[in-house]
């Protein structure tokens, strides 16, 4: 198919970099590092194999961009309100959003810009930084969970999982609300905790009352999921996303690199957001609202 | 009466210093200070009116000391086993021990090492810090609550109360559970933010999140001290908190001066004891967890 990548940063440079490898059309956006990715491609640094793409079809300007058949959105969410401008020239009428983004509540809002847009959640599990211009480091995992959000081509998504497959990319459908918050029960402790406590993930397991905090974390994401209905976020997957940390090297997630680059938290997804449906379904998350509170006040600080 | 003080530092110097002044018999016991305060004597700097007590009766050995009508501690908790060698010379029939320390269970454990001790708490309601060998920076406020933990003599307590008020110190009794609970309101919130966001007071009362956040510990401190029967610690008192600390000059808490100078912090009795009290009592403390947690976590990475 014919793929537009809105944000050619650590994740969508990453998919939109394996997609083109693997023979697809991949339209990728750029801002600051058009220039480079001009004149010496595209990389992926990766375990998995390296990408170099020599002359991928990249773009200065959305506007210049054809209609695709799926667009990949990997902006941080705090610029989502471009979408408004990036996403029209990309769309026809059956493209299919997939919003690589964190957080809950990221299609609510998208929705609201492009009503009969067909959109999805794609949800990463990787860890991957753009280290300099036009070169992404993938360090480990890979896997992205899509969730149908508004798509009612569901032929559609099976093709875009086979196509991911065929580029090398395991990924896999799951339901909209229990993708979104699987993954929150990772986020929403590690990425303001690392921040917090300036560490890594593998500081926060080891050290025994951090470990119990994160665990606590995890289960007030899980109790908040459960009275919202969502089914599957559960102790158990919490005991799984524990395990899966243990087996991860020293990590720093996205929020810890745009705090250290002193670039916006992505706050408002990934944590005003949730903690307010969870306290309107009677579940608060005390310590998640805590660890809010703590990011809201260290970025602040640097403003007054 | 007969005074004797050990810990002769911010605090125990301090009210030391303001009854050696008002005539009364003050026996210091003094460690890394001792030469400096022979030769230059003890300095109190206070907006309340500076002292200078040219030649203390000072001791570098508790054993050389008198047997004392009162003994005012000015140890932090973390040093409270020295009590053990430290208190006994002091110690006659009567002796009133007033631990002027912070947290929850500090007379339990003293009693426990001293079974016929009178012990009374101290609640030192100041901003003070020992600034330099010998001298005493007492910013504002400096009164202080005694709770009568041990003590049958009332009459002891009253004489101490008259004292301490010709020495210029305001001091009232208060049911002991009360005094020490409602220190805890403002301790337990203030202590550890101040630590885990690298601030003074006048920050985290300004920023609206960690101003929310303060709030919401205060209140999880009430709601334990009510469930375990103690009784005047509500919302009304901790508004009264809010309301003294905004009136406050931007301050840094003992716990901060501690980490600052990379000395130990007081999480056990600030944090660990009555966390784990409130959870007895079936009304645990989630954010002050998360707090003790993240204090630790600081404190251990030193070691790692």
């Amino acid at each position: 198919m014919r793929y537009g990548v809105i944000g050619t940063g650590a994740i969508g440079g990453y998919y939109g970099a394996r997609l083109a490898q693997s023979g697809q059309e991949v339209h990728f956006l750029l801002h600051s590092d058009y220039e480079h990715v001009c004149r010496f491609g595209l990389r992926v640094r990766s375990p998995q194999g390296d990408v170099h793409l020599a002359h991928p079809l990249v773009y200065r300007e959305a506007s210049a961009m054809p209609p695709c058949d799926v667009v990949l959105v990997g902006l941080k969410t705090n610029n989502n309100h471009l979408l408004a401008r990036l996403l029209p020239p990309l769309l026809h009428e059956h493209t299919l959003v997939l919003l690589i983004q964190n957080g809950i509540g990221v299609e609510e809002d998208v929705q609201r810009m492009f009503p009969t847009a067909r959109l999805a959640a794609g949800l990463a599990f990787i860890c991957s930084a753009k280290t300099e211009p036009g070169v992404i480091h993938h360090q480990f995992y890979g896997s992205l969970n899509i969730g149908n959000y508004s798509c009612p081509d569901e032929a559609l998504i099976t093709r875009l999982l086979d196509e991911l497959h065929a580029a090398g990319v395991e990924a896999k459908t799951l339901p909209y609300e229990k993708a979104r918050w699987r993954k929150a029960v990772w986020n929403m402790p590690f990425n303001g905790m690392t921040v917090a406590l300036h560490c890594q993930t593998k500081d926060l397991m080891t050290n025994p009352h951090s470990r119990r905090l994160i665990r606590e974390q995890m289960l007030e994401v899980c109790r908040a999921a459960t009275a919202l209905g969502v089914e599957g976020v559960d102790e158990a997957f919490a005991e799984k996303m524990m395990e899966m940390t243990d087996r991860m090297i020293p990590y720093s997630p996205s929020m810890r690199l745009d705090r250290d680059f002193r670039r916006p938290m992505e706050i408002d997804y990934l944590y005003t957001r949730p903690l307010r449906l969870a306290r309107e379904a009677g579940q608060p998350m005390p310590r998640l609202e805590m660890l809010e509170a703590e990011l809201r006040f260290i970025e602040e600080r640097d403003l007054a």
